[in-house]
């Protein structure tokens, strides 16, 4: 296995600081547009090799996979980018894995009530040539998506007879000190992709509306307010709807009559990002500002810590799960929570990697090691669910991280 | 009189508008660091000319009055550039009228608890160069400060035999809306002069407290909440403390325990103001984006309307004024609102200027024409309450626009 990894940000470094400790492969290519940045991530091993690229464009990305002879091309860049790597992978002949999908975008006129194109929309229409050459793309093997994926196969296979509800559910209780031990609003995520996921209209899916755009349907930003205890002293978030891949993924491979996202902003981050949004500051498009052309949203980024350097003064533990409601494998009513924590703590010592990236960051790395013993084997475009997850459960807690259940009250 | 107008912004725009009307002048000269805007203005009447200026430059506002034989150079820009046209009205041996003051500067060390340089500092430390060339700076003659200003001196001269506490209160109900008829985020004042004053440290003045900095002292941001009932249908705001020129100029010339400011801001754009320091999007210090340097505060206003061009979709109805309290000429407590509200729809038609700058402006056109008949003069760096008040509300009601006073319970 030849991997090409685009982006060395801070999901890409802890990618390779995780890979770096594993055999399954023979050599690692590091591309970002910023070379010294993919110098850095690839100082971790003497596998790696580094280089710049243009991820917008899929003929450079093809020509390097001929180059290295590379045979997967592992995407840890923003989503904007990934049609033109998912398309470069395909034409240079290698697999592909994201930790997102293609892009959303909203109904022209009735946005917050149905679909428009949906996150993978434009993935998915390829599978057909995916599945005749052969060739996989596994689409969203991140944490969320990703491992929230492999719990709903888990649970479908070995907990639950009847799924009503998939519900991702994802909580922290981080806090980010500046250098005199103040507490800082500095996101643990990279904060573009927030204002897009928590924005964009919130996606559901409901069997019982498969009648109308297979099911899916939109609602307002921030809907259906609810607040989850979140296991290992996290404790209960205020969780809101939010666009996710989870609930475009998991009704097609996995039984349910109700797949959600909601994620425990707080209400804090509700606040900023309601006022992002009332003084236009979430926009995309380019406004005029003393004779230079600039996106608000690029702006709003710039003025946050980086996400890839803010663990040395971070402190918590970040949750990722889903939490699964329906009849039990013996017939009675059942309420599982399945999660994974990671503790900022751990992962700074063990990886110097903050955790929510780490965390991130884990689970393409399974992924490829299943890929390359070839216990995980597919083609076409598929999710995390497609495939068995005991292998990869396992083998995350081979790599020192242990996943969870806490039975809830159905 | 001849009048150099720097800025033909919103005020200055609404300030050649209420002018043209009156003949207490010879000539106007609008300058602007935007040429076709200065046109716009200077549109207004054939008294007026049209130039283009910097207004940061000393030099060259004094060589630019020469070239007019300007006796009175009229500051309406943001007040960082106070400093600049002060200097350049001295030299060129003008007098000078501002609806601001020069700006403050926080304490290095105890910034919301000791105030640092206030606002006007710089400006009264040139006082005597300006007493002893018998020239005249009259500072702080907009609204607020200003006709507020004015209205101190009326209570202590007619209403008050010893006041307690000075305490100006600004309150609006204004509402835009856009060409759909939907509620918009507007704010009717630049944004960028609001960021300032409202993340600045909030100035109170104590006379018990004088013998440390004079009596004054500084709060933290949105002290001291308060809810105040407005007059004439807007009703009850939320007001804060928050710095502003009437707390450092009022107990200069009036008697008085206590001198505040409070800001009607309200709950949404207190928070609104809250999320953008708290994101760092308040600063004026360029930050690098995507190869250009922007500083956040400039992109922040960028996305706004123009504050100039809301007016035909506003309504509503903006209330500034000083809420006195102490003993009144009768020996009885005495609880008085001496106000001024002006009507968007009333202004609109009247003047085609929303309400909130021609309210600001109209004040200075007033001094102007008290200083042009010599019904006020002076010389030094004086503030609105250095002066009789009476010809100066009298002539506010005859420009069409007159106060009131609303009798509180003491």
């Amino acid at each position: 296995m030849r991997i090409l990894l685009v982006g060395a940000g801070g999901v890409g470094g802890a990618f390779a600081a995780i890979a770096a400790r594993r055999d399954f492969f023979e050599s690692i290519v590091v591309a970002d547009h910023d070379a010294a940045r993919a110098d850095r991530a690839a100082a971790a091993d003497a596998r790696f090799t580094a280089t710049r690229i243009d991820a917008s464009d899929a003929r450079a990305v093809a020509a390097l996979c001929r180059e290295h002879a590379i045979t997967h091309v592992m995407n840890a860049v923003d989503p904007v980018f990934d049609m033109s790597l998912f398309a470069g992978a395909f034409e240079a002949g290698a697999d592909y894995l994201d930790m997102a999908m293609s892009l959303s975008r909203p109904h022209p006129e009735t946005p917050y009530e149905r679909v428009g194109v949906k996150l993978g929309d434009e993935q998915f229409a390829c599978a057909p040539e995916w599945e005749r050459s052969g060739r996989l793309a596994l689409v969203g093997i991140g944490v969320e998506p990703g491992l929230s994926d492999v719990f709903a196969r888990y649970a479908a296979d070995h907990l639950f007879s009847r799924i009503e509800e998939l519900g991702t559910r994802d909580g922290a209780n981080l806090v980010v000190t500046d250098a005199d031990g103040r507490e800082i609003f500095a996101p643990s995520f990279s904060m573009w992709t927030t204002i897009e996921e928590c924005l964009n209209p919130p996606v559901v899916y409901e069997r019982a509306r498969s009648d109308v755009d297979g099911g899916w349907f939109t609602t307002e930003p921030f809907s259906e307010p609810e607040v989850f205890d979140f296991p290992e002293g996290i404790g209960p978030v205020e969780c809101v709807n939010v666009e996710h891949e989870e609930v475009l993924l998991m009704p097609r491979w996995i039984d349910c009559e109700r797949a959600t996202f909601k994620y425990g902003l707080g209400e804090e981050m509700i606040t900023i990002l309601r006022v992002l949004h009332t003084l236009g500051l979430d926009s995309t498009e380019t406004v005029r500002v003393k004779g230079v052309e600039v996106a608000p949203r690029d702006v709003v980024a710039a003025c946050l810590p980086d996400p890839a350097t803010i663990g040395p003064r971070m402190t918590g533990r970040t949750c990722a799960g889903l939490w699964v409601t329906g009849t039990g494998k013996d017939g009675a009513p059942r309420s599982s929570y399945l999660y994974h924590v990671v503790d900022n703590e751990w992962s700074m010592r063990e990886y110097g990697h903050q955790c929510v990236v780490w965390q991130t960051a884990v689970n393409p790395v399974i992924a490829l090691e299943l890929l390359a013993r070839g216990t995980w084997s597919g083609a076409g475009v598929l999710g995390p669910e497609a495939f068995d997850a005991v292998p990869f459960l396992d083998l995350l807690t081979e790599y020192g991280s242990p996943w969870g259940i806490r039975e809830l009250t159905p």
